[in-house]
């Protein structure tokens, strides 16, 4: 079958591969559409960060470079290992992509299996990837969806869980106004779930384009250009003098960082939901005296089911956010390199890996 | 009667002033102890931080310096203003010495009164303070003690509360390992609170004299100097490699938060209880991918009632913090010189306002 191999610093290959087979406790899945990840791309730009090296085989999955990408993926089931009874052929599925350790509670009630020792994630660190004809993967991992959802939508409700397991970590209810630094992918869905929940949604962006868009996908109900005016100024004005109650700092720069500090009420929740590639700056006074909680969220934990409920009951609808569509064999020129050099408004790339 | 009266600057003058008027609804509290707290110091040496400066009366009190100074008292009351049923003459009584607007919620529910806007303190803000022979307070800020908690003591359970305030932003719980950083007076009083409540209590202290004295007041159960040892890893080898489930952070310095995010177990909560003045750095990598929640505490918030309950029960013996007790006059010479031009090994020097 034909997948996108990952060898390493900008070698990507599109190869020809064994297919991979359904053991006990897996199940087969013909992949619909496979989103690129910002991982995925600093991964392809910047060398194996999550992608273990050649020679230094991943402990849990075994596996180094070449790996097959992608974890952003909705499929068909094609073939139920033994021992599933709970899942049929022919059901439309998306993959929580994790590598977890055997020893590591991963039921329904665990809060803390995505922060495990050695977790990696199926499409960087083995087992696999989205961007490929198909795929086997552990019963644990994946998650039925309603045929409602149409399966390039359901590519998308991977980012999503990142963004609702954001939310989660921030405590947000209905109710709340929410401050959103950064309408990129990750800020645009975890504006998504906010408004989902029922929150008011702020957002702060650069980008006109991206602002239009968080208005067009109807994720916002605010968007302000932090270049024209003090975000924190038009959040105080906004919910009479308070500030906000929630604030998500989805970009990786300080001073998105400093304005959320101060865009926030007494009392208030920045959440961290950007990865940084270097220390940053924080005013520890300001978060002693107004006693905010700063919480890192990364990825989701249990995620998928109430994530999977907002599409379904369309509370969230992603077909906004599905910007591109393309064949595994494009994948470098329209897709990493479209996203890599282009101020790109929309989310997601779709990879049809068998297209 | 005489008071220590805040001007400005290294200007304190203990002067005799008008006895305060029991009004409605105020209790007169004749002063038994009253402890010097960090804030007086700083107040004393920076200039005014919290007290209202000549000719800016504070939005609340409506007063400026100078002021009586004086937040960390114990008394015994000498008379019970109008409409008042619920204490009587002669009982013992801390006070929770805030100054907070009437149109705040101060109920024993809330839980957001001390973050409310223009918080000040009794004795820093206005409305007497503990550094004078009587004192007239709110009913609201009077908490009744028993009688056989020695009145010394209970000048402690004041910073003893904003520890215990810290303890319950951590989600601290029994059989926790926690790490603190700081064997200064609030961290001492923090740990105390740890090991009130059953936790596992680790400390890093670069000052022998702090040292022992966590060790002899029994509040620690592991000291360790951070210029000889990797702190994080004598954690993690007492955590079987986990890391700590809540660290306290005591102490204004980079380095301490650094070790204590590199001592937490994933998911784990780092609180910092310290003043800062300045911004300092915060790896928001290591925020992320640990999951890690950093709380900001300040004071405390309907938390005298649990604190008084843990010294009552006897589960917080606040003997060894005491060490050293001085009349009014001595103020200055023995109390504010003493604490500032010396590596005080202790929490508190009390001042007994009528000796």
């Amino acid at each position: 079958m034909r997948a996108a191999r990952y060898y390493g610093k900008e070698d990507i290959r599109i190869e020809d591969i064994d297919e991979p087979t359904v053991e006990p406790g897996t199940v087969g899945i013909n992949v619909a559409w496979c989103g690129i990840c910002g991982t995925d791309l600093h991964e392809y730009m910047d060398g194996a960060n999550f992608v273990p090296p050649q020679g230094h085989p991943h402990p849990i999955s075994g596996e180094s470079a070449p790996v097959t990408l992608g974890h952003e993926m909705s499929g068909v089931i094609y073939e139920i290992g033994e021992g599933i009874t709970d899942l049929e052929v022919g059901d439309h599925v998306v993959v929580e992509p994790y590598i977890i350790s055997d020893d590591v509670d991963t039921g329904p009630e665990s809060t803390d299996y995505h922060i495990s020792p050695n977790m990696n994630f199926i499409g960087l660190g083995g087992r696999g990837g989205g961007l490929a004809e198909k795929i086997v993967v552990r019963r644990r991992w994946v998650h039925k969806i309603d045929k409602s959802i149409p399966l390039d939508e359901a590519a998308v409700i991977e980012p999503l869980s990142v963004g609702a397991h954001a939310v989660e970590r921030s405590g947000a209810k209905a109710g709340d106004v929410a401050i959103v630094g950064g309408a990129g992918p990750i800020g645009l869905l975890t504006a998504a779930v906010l408004k989902g929940i029922g929150a008011t949604v702020i957002m702060s962006e650069l980008s006109e384009l991206r602002r239009q868009k968080a208005l067009d996908a109807g994720v916002a109900d605010h968007v302000f250009d932090p270049t024209q005016v003090d975000v924190a100024a038009e959040v105080r004005k906004l919910t009479d003098d308070r500030g906000a109650d929630v604030a998500f700092e989805c970009t990786s720069v300080q001073v998105v960082v400093d304005t959320l500090m101060d865009a926030l009420r007494p009392g208030g929740v920045l959440t961290i939901v950007s990865i940084w590639s270097h220390k940053g700056e924080l005013d520890f006074q300001k978060l002693v005296l107004k006693e905010i909680d700063l919480r890192g969220t990364i990825a989701y934990v249990n995620t998928h089911p109430e994530t999977i409920k907002l599409v379904e009951e369309g509370k969230i609808n992603l077909e906004p956010f599905i910007t591109g569509k393309i064949a595994l064999d494009d994948l470098i020129d329209k897709g990493f390199d479209t996203l890599i050099n282009h101020n790109h408004p929309g989310v997601q790339i779709l990879v049809s890996p068998g297209g």
